[in-house]
């Protein structure tokens, strides 16, 4: 089995799908790798390190890529990449398949056997292989030394013989793995973080990292709970008060970091341009879900900008501002979903078509889309 | 009396020399204060923040100096803005007197009684007012922050489901206000931090912030503390053998925060080409003494560089990065020194020239140099 690594080619993509470890680990398995060179320059990878962990290094991703069995990638391959990929080939990377399904077709026309790592499954086997989480934990981290960067004052009190600096205020909305992370971080800095999320089962962990959770109304949300969750069923009267108070929130903070996506759709606003007015002259905001439409109404993707002195981030690749970090952690994800399949009799990635999890992430087999979201949509039309 | 603000006109210059809380207290203690417009800004302090502290704002520095007792700034004034302060007036300020002794001269030569706040002795009585060791501390906290936001992994160990990424292992050379601060802010963020210092008498404090003390030999430093300090008995024996031991060290660092000053003098050079080399690609060193020569052979005053791959942050006035903060503790510096030398009866500033603290940073009055350091130096002339 000959596995490819090529070297990323969007603008901004530092991460890279493979490194010098997971090498190692896939030729303890029987398989060989060929790194396309330069591939892990951006996350300091160095060709000669992948070398001394047993790849041989390839001048072209054409070159890199041909009679390779599994193409591992971050991001899709632009069409250009697409042609090198020989018919049969497994590809393996972030898809974005819900973004750009012609891709999909795509992958079948030319034989491509595709799998979305973004599409695996949120169950306890494939914890180990779910890159949207190890990518947002990096992410919830970056916001929050971002955000220090950025702002004019320490975060944490200071108590020095000129008098003492009070510590800053850091909101943090939406308590997945990302809001998690940006509230360990904040904390670990000696912020005051305070935290909200549609879960009200998030509250505890919020909590538990020392945090406090904002809600205007706590008995409203336990009981939509054990009624079966927020989003369906929080009434307008709740959700405009929520509103309301949240708004009084923020003009009290110093940085708010925003992490609140909705598979499939746009993210939410939870900002408007009024709640950023409201904040005091040297807050900074981070928008962490800018890709996927913002959080925050003024944010733009791939800027810095400031408007009435509130500095608002909205950087793209948040987890590849953290490379190397990032670059490891993904590299592990693949390498654990390739070793959990690999039959070590035929030494290929012949896994069954039923299994939960390559059901779940396999957009394209032999010629053929073979997802439900993505089959059902070509025969539809 | 009145107190004149001036904003500052040198580049870069983010601080200012009072707040809307220093503006209350000098008002409460029956000074006024006047503040030329947009003193404030680049700390994100408005004019009309210092308005509804009781200040009144003057549309240039020549209009707030006018009739003013006490002229307030952060940096000595350039020789344009020397002219708009009149004859009789006290100067309070960073005036880098030993960098620039000829500006003494001329406030002599104008009649402008000189302040140096840098020259604050180091007395218990004076703690509150010592700006040297207010702006360390954040220079401290924030060169953690930069080499944070340009370092391409995570501080802090993170166990994931994909693994656990290591934490990073910072170094910090000099163990002073700024260093102190500096291992603090990098074991809040979970690294593993370790330090050094030509004082033996610094490991105490190191080890109490839970960083390990770097030294080839402890013995031959607790021996030549007892004798009276290291910086002159060391054998030059235990120096070579010291920086042997410390370049192997940083080769071993993901980080490395320089912050070694001697008053009065180049700063020592700690960190040769040899030793940047030795670190891995991705590495981070911070020169936080980069303006008084540099620390770091190939650190650039004002700079990111980046060479063999190692980023080095030459950041020039790092306190004034934490504008809001560095403004605030200064400020209170300044009040503090003013406040405890005021005169209620006579509603001035009207120290005794024989106190330790006046007779240490005053260093014209009435026309004439009378700091012993360079009034020694006009007579020799």
């Amino acid at each position: 089995m000959k596995l490819a690594v090529l070297k990323e080619t969007r603008s901004g993509e530092t991460r890279v799908a493979a490194t010098q470890e997971t090498v190692k680990k896939f030729i303890s398995l029987g398989a060989s790798v060929v790194v396309q060179s330069g591939a892990g320059e951006a996350a300091r990878f160095a060709d000669a390190d992948y070398q001394s962990a047993g790849a041989s290094i390839s001048p072209s991703a054409a070159d890199a890529a041909q009679g390779a069995d599994i193409i591992l990638k971050v991001l899709a391959p632009s069409s250009e990449e697409l042609r090198v990929i020989g018919r049969g080939s497994k590809l393996i990377a972030i898809l974005s398949a819900y973004k750009d399904p012609d891709s999909v077709a795509a992958y079948a026309r030319l034989g491509v056997d595709a799998m979305a790592m973004e599409l695996m499954p949120r169950i306890t086997r494939a914890q180990s292989m779910d890159v949207l989480s190890s990518q947002s934990n990096l992410a919830g981290y970056k916001a929050v030394i971002d955000a220090a960067a950025y702002y004019g004052r320490a975060l944490p009190m200071m108590m020095t013989a000129a008098g003492t600096i009070a510590p800053a205020k850091v909101f943090i909305m939406g308590a997945g793995v990302a809001g998690l992370q940006a509230i360990a971080t904040a904390r670990r800095l000696g912020a005051v973080v305070s935290a909200t999320d549609v879960r009200f089962a998030a509250k505890e962990q919020v909590n538990s990292l020392g945090a406090t959770f904002v809600t205007v109304d706590e008995e409203a949300m336990k009981e939509a709970e054990t009624e079966g969750g927020y989003a369906k069923e929080m009434s307008q009267d709740f959700q405009s008060r929520q509103a309301e108070f949240v708004a009084g929130h923020i003009a009290k903070q110093d940085i708010v970091i925003t992490t609140a996506l909705i598979p499939g759709r746009p993210a939410p606003k939870l900002v408007s341009a009024d709640m950023v007015r409201s904040m005091k002259p040297g807050s900074v905001i981070v928008d962490l879900a800018v890709e996927a439409g913002g959080n925050v109404e003024l944010s733009r993707a791939g800027e810095a900008i400031e408007t009435g002195g509130v500095t608002i981030l909205g950087f793209n690749n948040v987890p590849g501002r953290l490379a190397a970090d990032a670059s490891s952690l993904y590299a592990r994800n693949i390498y654990n979903f390739i070793a959990a399949f690999f039959d070590k009799d035929t030494k290929s990635l012949d896994a069954d078509p039923e299994d939960a999890i390559i059901k779940a992430i396999t957009l394209t087999r032999g010629g053929a889309v073979v997802h439900e979201a993505f089959a059902a949509k070509e025969e539809a039309e």
